[in-house]
């Protein structure tokens, strides 16, 4: 049997890795998932991310592209419509619009998963510093929702785009979190918004089979707890 | 007089107000420099990049662009042509290649300033280490210049791009802390095809004014040592 044309090499846990499975579904891609075992670097991914050695690493055609957010755009360029032959995009057509996508994008990235991490672990003053810096990251991703949606349900505007996956990718995580560490994070009485389009956009038909429930991102911490760094660790 | 279409909020020694300012003159643009004074944030600065309060900010018709690989994005997509009407891309247009100078810009913005910053420093032991990691980087690097240029002067090939701006904007801060340091990063010996492309970009009408002397850079950073933090910060 010949190799898929796209594969995907990744961890199901990973929030990178969930971010590029989401975009695949949205355009309607066939894929092969590869995942990978914990704690362990295949030969394939060592081959295909020889400077990083992260996963997500998307295979095309063999050739292999890596970093989740390049890895999206790459989708997006490739693949400008979905397989039915309807648009598609992720990022919007106006470049401006695109711009501020893109900051927001790496915001998400610089901010959510390094208070992630410290929520994770065992330090309580740690703890209570990154449940404050994520509270306010979340905060002012609620008003860049408010600005950007226009009323409608994505951060987009009517379709879920590039800044829709670089959140979402994150929900499965800030929610285990809460749990972990007893914290309220998605709080419905300080980011409304982005409450209710987190549980919009996690019962959309590409997203949610991508994220399970908070309970399983839990157990998962407390199964490979000390894999933690790795598994959040790449872009 | 009314404002100029384009400005850019920066200094001059930041590698990231660098690369847009060449970006800017490679498209053959008007644009108007308004110097931040270092140590202070502007008022300018605070309201158009509220969450980084970092230079450098675009400013096109008064909207504000940040974070300087989100600019030269911006820039490339609303002037994909020079200003005489030459096609000047600054992204490659091929997807595959387009996500591989993606990765490589990302990855000079991960290793080179955080090794510069220490570099700049006082910590003997810490200096060794980074220098060890800049040189392993510069070393990468010069593999994926062989790849990329296809034997031509730039890491696009023939003209100059998105990837020769993020790694040659900052290549006035590594030839600074080569001596500062006493240590040999570009080293002819070690990188000679990058050493030869820096050497073939410094002297890039587009650049020239851009790049100042090394003694320049080192001047600075004895001068506003205290400030090199904020200055390397920003992207």
């Amino acid at each position: 049997m010949s190799e898929a044309a796209v594969r995907v090499i990744g961890l199901w846990a990973s929030p990178y890795v969930i971010r590029v499975l989401i975009a695949l579904k949205l355009k309607g891609l066939e894929y092969e998932f590869v995942e990978e075992v914990v704690g362990k670097k295949s030969e394939l991914l060592l081959r295909s991310n020889p400077v990083h050695k992260k996963i997500p690493v998307l295979l095309h055609h063999g050739k292999p592209v890596c970093e989740s957010l390049v890895i999206l755009q790459y989708i997006d360029e490739v693949w400008p419509s979905s397989s039915g032959g309807a648009p598609a995009a992720l990022l919007p057509a106006d470049p401006y619009t695109r711009a501020v996508h893109r900051f927001w994008a790496q915001y998400i990235d610089d901010k959510v998963p390094s208070a992630v991490r410290v929520l994770k672990g065992t330090d309580a003053v740690d703890k209570d510093q990154a449940a404050g810096q994520l509270a306010a990251a979340l905060q002012l991703l609620e008003q860049a929702f408010v600005e950007l949606s226009h009323g409608k349900h994505c951060f987009g505007g009517g379709s879920v785009g590039y800044l829709d996956l670089a959140l979402v990718s994150h929900v499965g995580w800030v929610k285990a979190v809460e749990k972990i560490a007893g914290v309220a994070l998605l709080d419905k009485a300080k980011v409304p918004k982005l409450v209710a389009w987190a549980d919009r956009l996690c019962a959309h038909p590409a997203v949610v089979d991508a994220i399970p429930d908070a309970d399983k991102f839990v157990e998962y911490s407390v199964k490979y707890g000390s894999f933690s760094k790795p598994i959040n660790g790449p872009k």
